[in-house]
């Protein structure tokens, strides 16, 4: 069980083979999540949409949040966070391609 | 509103007055806070003792952490979380005083 948010990547990171999904927290109304993105997008046409709301913070790389509703792509730093609600339809443009992009997620209902 | 955790700090930080509390999301069974700690601790022989759950992560500065059941003090830095269980009775033994301690608080049922 990790216990730094920024420290033991899983080994697909360092390969930058696949995006990863950590639970930090499970509890019955949130779930705290560590994802780590190294360059990874959503597949072209595709939006997420989930029963859930989902607060997520940048804290390590850059990517590039886009709503359904928004025109402009919403670009994240480190600190940025946002609120997704529950259904609101989204997807990530990109991910930065040259290190770790970490996200911190708390789903809630 | 705030929208980014690392950046337009309250007065009260850049004059080291007091901890700061924002909150950055409150929905029916959580709340997300921005806790910003210049030097600040828990009053001697004081213990919180809180009635819903918090998860706390530390992500700039550094704090030293003691639960009631425990012996040694944690020391928190950057990336370091830890969940506190509700009825837990912890305390915040010091915080950097050299510059701002942000923690992250999920505080949740």
């Amino acid at each position: 069980m990790i216990e730094n948010l920024f420290t033991h990547f899983p080994d697909a990171v360092a390969h930058q083979e696949a995006e990863t999904f950590e639970a930090l927290l499970t509890a019955p109304n949130i779930k705290i999540e560590r994802i780590i993105s190294t360059g990874q997008s959503t597949p072209p046409d595709t939006w997420y949409c989930q029963d859930e709301c989902e607060w997520v913070i940048v804290l390590q790389g850059s990517a590039g949040l886009r709503f359904e509703q928004e025109a402009q792509t919403r670009i994240l730093y480190p600190g940025d966070f946002v609120n997704i609600p529950a259904k609101c339809r989204h997807r990530v443009e990109w991910t930065d391609a040259k290190g770790p992009t970490i996200w911190l997620a708390v789903h809630y209902l």
